[in-house]
């Protein structure tokens, strides 16, 4: 059984390989009568396309989206949609001399023990160009939130020691888009951006954290007891490459904390319910209760480094690797929109299974 | 669409309230021919059970369980084995005072806001009783695991700001059930229990971090791109009662690491593959690559504590609430059997996956 | 994978063996605030139980439910529904002799290959007593459905060659249960009874058909391409014992039709669309269109008959075979409410997977 | 929850309108390892093709595959696998003048009410056109089974009135593709083509019935008690365009036979178990017994006719409707590699589920 799809109601199956024809989604289970901005899809795949600032990988790939089913006049149908990406700028021979090696904390070696075999070009399936699919099948279940209001944000805390330590209410979205690492504090983008030219320089890579804000959640969403709407944001967050870890609300620091200070306590202000604290993180027994929903997503170093590296080849010979191809020194600022798409994906898809209740 | 299914080739559907009938579980999907060892069964219940020590929620349960279905000869069948545990010490009538009020940091006003309609009694299908299926059904995962050579180990790490600061290597497991914490190192679990006592008797609760290693990994478990095995695993922990935060391998920490740092360089010794380093967690590209698998999750303080907390009522008057019933001041040293059998059943349930492979 | 569910937003779990403890039932997915009477839910098992008639099988189960989870003061909660009716008349004994030799036409031996392992009594898993798991789940969904309108009825119209000739509106459905072969037609009631009486003095067993009809329907139920709604309710017949054949509106009839005379006109009453026929049953395009949905099930011979049979035993040895223990002659008529249930279920199911298309 | 994938293993999502950009399939679940034979897939293909002799549709449609992932020189990688093939001969504007007109028996108006919005070209998504995508998949399938020795052979057992009498065993299956009907009865096909043709001359359609064999079944596939492998077979033909009905083995014949008459006898010849008759069709309580399958599957008369028809309009006025478009006047010759690739498909599924209990 494998396992390429995600979500119940708004179901999304992605397909493709980094050096193949085509990467693409078909969703299962989007609305009719949607309107798609289809300038917006293509926005945000801007935001995930490599070569966009001069600390990304340099490979090219225009990412023009092509919609093969399920949409009349700019409008979903309530049939499958298909959307893909070509891919253009495919220069399989940079890994043919890796072929026969196991890159180190790559999926090279586990795939090949899994499948017997390999589609060694840019990492095949396990390339992170397949999350291209999903920023386009988030986008589209954007544009079905951002009619009920909600909305997402995902925005870079942490690149190395580099962190933001403010609060996110403190923070101004408004300049996540205006520098190349996605930061909203200004100075903290400044140093990230330096320090990621400096791992650069190194042939070096370095790890990260995206912090994520869902605002104007509607209340009622999560199913318990296994689909409690943090368990299938963690597994989302968790299914992206390079992600190491998942906290939401309070997070790890709860461990630290009594429940007396812990506790949201419940208020009213014209006749609508909040809590005055949210460790909660918005959810509580696995359903929304309506305040903001935010979490932290780890992403470790890309394994790609521009340095050489002992290694075994397909023969357990020991050998030397050289990683040629061209990579990221830091994945996080382009990880922004994947981790936005993953969450609205989830977001939508409870969305939908709630109306069963209503 | 409801969410009390888990698993896709052995699937768990769990039942019951804390305060119903009974709680239970239906297992399809457990292959035929395995021998049950029903005390190992009732071992593992017993780990989880209520008023197993003076650190623990006083409510009396025997939780001895009965077999329905499934089962011939304590021999699995084939067929959905079916395992119920009676509910017997309800003292309902200890929530009947709250039965219009909705508790702090608990699920009463998500339920209600949900569902339109509420089990107040105990906290009906969102108390942490729930999670006694849970241990059945990853009780018969760990049997069939276990033949396999694979081998499960949760432990409390932290407590407060009391924490094990070693590598799991260094630890003597043999220690985790000698002491009521479940605390591998000694002199930790001994501060541990203190600082439980205090909170307790301070009418409060306290957080804490559990941490689980798996060992004897076989290679090729996990399905890309969506079920990968840290995937289901996330979502199995942050399914749990009280979660709030999983990483695995290197976490959260992976994020001021560099790659060159970071990446598990492979090796060979008498013809098998290793890793030098194991930052990956045992899983690479959503794949297990046969090194241990470790990971840490994270439980709130219990929201239920004796103290007068604010709060509103169904009718969103303000109001006071004393949270009476038995309350745990820590759920973590009972949450470890719970770890434990969300993993086994996550790895079981990937382990039959992967055998459509070969 | 294995196949003991079946739904998607109304979904359903039964489990229990024929002489185990329980049969039961997980009904995951039922909407909250649904008030269950139980008296009803007591009389459609009560239609399907064992010695109800002269002509029925005498092994005597008083067939009394027990609710173990999700409902509240006879109210459903949202929470999965677990339902056991115990086993009490279990006379294993008479399956002992049985043990080791394989029933013609039964699932003895296929269930022996594809487990390597066999409850033997009374058939376990794969005898008709696990369709009361169906009919309780059915039970709760005719109390739904019933709440917007929708009737489902049943009836036998053969038995062996007595085939009542006449459409279904022409028949009084207020005769069905006032016989105890369920046929509406009095005069060819009474044919089959004494048919069934022959067969049974004969040792022997007569196969038969049910028709089932399904008023008030609401239009746009359905979800194309695979889960068009006749393909769920063949599915749903298909997998209750004994069935051999579905076909629906027109049916086999089609075969020797012609387009202009099959295609059902539309035409306007009262502001609402009808068709002038309906060879179509009630669905086009795998969708629900407002007319009338019926269609017919074959139902075999039951193969346990009162006669000396060939057969071989486990060891492949050829020998001479005695089925003892106590069956029914025609299984049609206590078959009626079990296709009123998977026909129940399967209108609900999609009765809330369309909520989602709203 | 839309319903546009079919298969828990071997799972199949399909995508595409009749007058879109293009029609295909994702195939999730495949093997890896599995050598595709492309000329086979298109040979396959063209079976299905309109315009392949006088009695069908003369849209003029290449149907030239496009592999976009999931095979790597020529071999399955095992990850999914995406098929499209582009639509090319549109001509939408015989459909413009039906836009606000709902064409009797065809799914215009279901559509329009479940959705609220429809694409009229060519029946969008109703279109039997969705077909090419099973085809596709169930060649692969086919290659897989192959590898197995197991056959699947479909053919037209009946047009109108004209029917074979005989059993499958007595049809020499090589004559199948000789004759443009696809009836293995020489003298039949020809009755059957003389009666096509003069039921095009009139302007009408008809319908008929296609009859499957498996042959070389393995043991022991089907998944109790829903997933039966009687059960997904009737749900893959039912989901099929213009099916009304299916039948196995004895099928509705069953219904006049005693037990002692239609109990399957087993014996056993060179140490294998076989049966003496086969009205059980190959499957005993859900589950192969390694005879063959045989089944049958009716399909109306295309509702696409020549001749005038009354109907409404989108606005309930009564108007007239003349068809126009190129219409198949009897589609069963060309839906039987339809009916063979639904089969695969349903066989490889359980073929791969069954692995898991082995």
């Amino acid at each position: 059984m494998a396992g390429n799809s995600f979500g119940k109601a708004f179901k999304i199956t992605t397909f493709g390989e980094s050096h193949g024809k085509a990467i693409g989604v078909v969703i299962d289970g989007c609305p009719a009568g949607l309107s798609l901005d289809l300038d917006f899809i293509q926005s945000e795949l801007d935001r995930r396309k490599p070569a966009q600032s001069k600390i990304t990988t340099q490979r090219k790939e225009e990412d023009k989206f092509k919609i093969l089913s399920g949409v009349f006049n700019n409008t979903t149908t309530g049939t499958p949609i298909t959307i893909i990406v070509n891919n253009q700028d495919q220069k399989s021979e940079d890994y043919d001399l890796l072929s026969d090696k196991y890159r180190p904390s790559h999926a090279d070696y586990t795939y090949q023990v899994k499948y017997g075999f390999r589609d060694h070009r840019g990492g095949g399936r396990a390339s992170a160009r397949e999350t291209v699919s999903r920023v386009i099948a988030g986008a589209i279940a954007k544009i079905f939130l951002k009619q009920k209001g909600i909305e997402i944000t995902g925005y870079v805390s942490q690149i190395g020691n580099i962190k933001i330590e403010k609060d996110y209410n403190q923070l101004n979205f408004a300049n996540i888009e205006k520098n190349i690492v996605r930061c909203p504090d200004i100075q903290k983008a400044l140093e990230m951006i330096l320090l990621v030219e400096e791992v650069r320089n190194d042939g070096d890579s370095i790890g990260g954290v995206i912090s994520c804000v869902i605002k104007n959640m509607p209340m009622g969403l999560g199913e318990p007891v296994f689909d409690k709407l943090q368990a299938d944001l963690a597994k989302a967050m968790l299914s992206i490459n390079a992600v190491k870890g998942f906290e939401y609300g309070s997070g790890f620091r709860c461990a630290t904390m009594r429940g007396s200070e812990h506790n949201d306590v419940f208020y009213k202000k014209e006749e609508k319910i909040f809590t005055r604290t949210n460790y909660s993180g918005g959810i509580q027994g696995g359903i929304s209760n309506g305040e903001d929903i935010y979490f932290d997503v780890a992403f470790k170093p890309t394994p790609s480094i521009m340095k050489t590296q002992q290694t075994l080849d397909i023969n357990n010979n020991e050998v030397e690797i050289n990683v040629t191809g061209r990579h990221d020194p830091c994945i996080v600022p382009r990880a922004v929109p994947v981790v936005e798409a993953m969450s609205a994906i989830v977001i939508m898809d409870h969305y939908l299974r709630q109306k069963i209740n209503l």
